[in-house]
């Protein structure tokens, strides 16, 4: 990770986002919230059974119709733009203002934002709806900021729309502006089973229902997926039996682990 | 179980449902009804593949353009309402008069009818329609019929609308207004995987092909993915070896083992 | 295989057959293609994680608004009728007309054609808009050709249509009207996890991103899924750990091993 000079990373807090991020998982399992996922048609099954796994309700409907019943009843919302069509751009428009009305905390990840021109945009006017989070990778960040991905580009967006970025990577940048954290955990194999940064996302949602500051919320949910994917990658074969390790590994998750494992910086 | 004094259990009757589901299973490996499922998104891909290990060809299209051909073409029909959409509910209208006309037994499975009103009201149109049964759980059933969760109100429920009503839980209950069943296998895991609830209901369509008596059908298709749970238990580690190991074990379930296995009250 | 009086397999061509396949899959993983599928909602998910388990980048959406840049930006394309609806169908005379107008090679999959008449009617048309190859299944060929599916036959429609046939069975025929090869690689469970010939045709569509001759590349296709299903199979207990492993035997399968195993004729 390369540090800029204005955004020394501050030690004293990160030190303790391994242990915020215990908290965190904890309180998934004693609470079990509810996190309604606007997600693509790839990632709705994984996304669930991540969420089932970490002690969370998922729901999953797309429905212009239903959304706002079900975004009101939520602790957290994921809107994720992969296999975006009419029906999931509608729903999201109602999602994000009954999430802004009922204060439902929400994650915007830009899926592929650097394939679809149309997307794109549709994902800066979203970015200006209030999102607590972004999660998104290298591509999607130059594509959505029109800026270089590097450390100082995202702080700067995260200051500049008020939200907390999360750039997925060898190492994951989490930047809310003043602040800026990186996690050195994961494994490769995770780039090799489909919707596993959606997933992501998704952790990072409920984990908005756990922990009011957004910025520990977001290195929460990609550190409790991060050592996930470390310990489960020590267990499988290739991404087959990776995708189902990760998700015994999320149940079985303990704390001590979490906190051991983690690699902050 | 709290067993109301009105609906004694039919231990006569009880006694030969584990037999029975025996049966239904063999014909189901015999026979490979096909069954076609409108079903949420989410479930889709895990449904088929319970289908596929139990022995029956599914078949998933929800556009109401081909809708009729397939269920006319089909040995049975699942309608449930996850993930409604406009598309899924003009199929279903059209799928279940296709049924009705051609004797097409059908399965509702109102999935989330406790968080959506307009859901709910559509799932009270459709129990008019004539489903066969009605596989739900508890939350599902106090929306639905908006009573308590009871035995009683489950096989007053069933009465009134002449199904067969299937209530997951602890213990699942099948009544018909006449006959109570209840089934006591499963195991926990079994809602940490997502679509398990989804696919048991469309278990419960594939016995109708098999198994004319509604209420026999239903605890077969019950007992079948119970037993099979609790055996595919013992070898996970989580939930994602549980809901591969519930596939492996679906497919290879033999039929002592099931009656041997089945707690049937 | 029967084998038809005019088209004796060109065992010079057929035995490097095994050859090509490993070169394509080599290339697979250098280069990494990126292969755009318009695919049914049954089949997204785990044909994404084949294709990323041979070292392709998959896109998924459906929507006629995005789908143009996407297909645009990709290096092969899939049309598969499952699940068809009027959006999959908007989508994909987009999708073809931007894969004639920017060469992108494509591969037609029509799925349950034998199941819905307008379904057969519109893989008809789309036939005669220029795919590379067509994959599909014995019921599927007799219903879109309206002829038995003799490799006869076979050849005969591909010559008509200027295509190559990839006809999927115990053994598999692939024919471009002056060649045929059979593959006899494969396992009966392939036919127990629900998309697996889906995936075979994304494979298909990949392998022409690497290879210009569609004839080898379809073959490519098809042995490579076939011997990962071979060896898979050898370490499943059932349909669901079959799943998994076939996922990790994509990923690991070496080249010596794709051409030892290869059973072309």
């Amino acid at each position: 990770m390369h540090t800029p000079r204005d955004l020394t990373p501050d030690t004293t807090r990160s030190a303790d986002l391994a242990e915020a991020a215990a908290t965190v998982l904890a309180r998934l399992r004693a609470r079990a919230p509810k996190v309604h996922c606007i997600t693509n048609a790839v990632a709705q099954n994984f996304t669930a059974n991540v969420l089932l796994a970490a002690g969370c309700v998922p729901s999953m409907t797309v429905d212009p119709e239903e959304i706002a019943a079900f975004v009101a009843r939520a602790d957290a919302l994921l809107v994720n733009l992969g296999t975006l069509d009419r029906e999931r751009r509608a729903a999201t428009e109602i999602a994000v203002e009954t999430a802004g009305k009922d204060n439902v905390p929400w994650v915007l990840d830009p899926v592929f934002v650097d394939r679809a021109p149309p997307r794109a945009a549709f994902a800066r006017v979203l970015v200006g709806r209030g999102p607590r989070a972004v999660r998104l990778n290298a591509r999607e960040f130059a594509s959505l900021a029109e800026a270089e991905p590097t450390a100082e580009a995202l702080a700067s967006y995260a200051k500049t729309h008020a939200t907390v970025m999360a750039l997925s990577g060898e190492t994951d940048l989490i930047a809310d502006g003043t602040r800026l954290a990186g996690i050195a955990n994961g494994h490769p194999l995770m780039a090799k089973v489909t919707a596993m940064g959606c997933a992501g996302s998704a952790l990072v949602a409920a984990c908005l229902a756990a922990e009011p500051d957004p910025w520990r919320a977001a290195a929460a949910g990609l550190l409790i997926i991060g050592v996930a994917g470390e310990l489960a990658a020590a267990k499988a074969q290739g991404p087959g039996s990776f995708a189902v390790a990760i998700l015994d590994t999320l149940y079985n998750l303990d704390e001590p682990a979490l906190i051991q494992r983690a690699k902050v910086t």
